[in-house]
């Protein structure tokens, strides 16, 4: 951030008074830019035990499998965002279940949330970032292809707590050593 | 947003190819900036039985009660962010337990997330941002003076988790229509 998004000024890094970190202060207006985490919300969602992937059309890991999900909007609540996303991604109807899992990916600024939920028909198709969608069952689950690790934990942990016979609240947190 | 961060031009509302919303997109270098909620993370923290409780010192709802909580920011995990705002409001050390509630209040774009915890001591005080701080008995907690909407969602939920001995985890969504 180098310029004011409220007046057009040049910002400069600084601790505002009563405040503990450096901020983007507008040389002008005096306008502090806060820059906070973003939440992904996304599904775990399935039909008669198989799960809703997609593979990515866009960079980053473009051709890599993934949950459908996505930033959330401003005005909507994360249960819309994981139905919004899972409509956008795979063209897929769910119906939400409860929050499963919340992921924090500090190193990046995000926190990624998934809900379980269940497909109501099988008349998915590729959204416009996707290259194809398709269910899988837990051994046909193209681990070595998945796009991102909060992906990766979130069905090692759905198809654990599924065996298990309860699905419980998952909370990880990432560290930047292990890439995407 | 009139004006670019990154470049300082001005920009334009307007749909980007491939996007189903309108965006601020500069009219210069064609930067496109997001705006996304916010989340804003606390914790329901005990001690013997009491809940921790501040008294706004700013506004918005200066003098009322709330639990300590406030914006996440980057580069932190949530579970840090409700030890640092429970240390910054009422420099109060806790242990973090579980995620209890998930309250989102899409009309001013932020999702609340509370944990629970358990205050290490009673060495607490009012931070910058506190008038007082205090702990509450469930017959003592100040309801009609409560800050947000979100706080008094989130303790009429731990108590009635706490009567019935079982601490579950809460998603609720707020509406417009009832104030703070």
């Amino acid at each position: 951030m180098k310029y004011c998004a409220h007046c057009g000024a040049t910002v400069e890094l600084r601790i505002p008074p009563g405040d503990s970190l450096p901020r983007h202060v507008c040389t002008r207006c005096a306008t502090i830019h806060y820059l906070n985490p973003k939440l992904v919300v996304g599904a775990v969602a399935h039909w008669q035990g198989r799960i809703l992937l997609c593979r990515r059309a866009i960079e980053p890991r473009l051709g890599r499998w993934t949950l459908p999900a996505g930033f959330m909007e401003n005005g909507e609540s994360t249960t819309h965002a994981a139905l919004r996303e899972t409509l956008e991604e795979a063209c897929a109807r769910v119906e939400i279940d409860d929050l499963f899992a919340l992921i924090n990916v500090p190193y990046i600024n995000q926190v990624h949330l998934f809900y379980r939920g269940r497909l109501l028909d099988t008349d998915f198709a590729a959204g416009a970032e996707s290259l194809e969608t398709a269910l899988f069952s837990e051994d046909e689950i193209p681990w070595q292809d998945l796009a991102f690790r909060s992906v990766t934990r979130c069905l090692e942990a759905y198809f654990a707590d599924r065996r298990a016979g309860l699905f419980r609240f998952h909370e990880d947190d990432l560290s930047p050593d292990e890439g995407y």
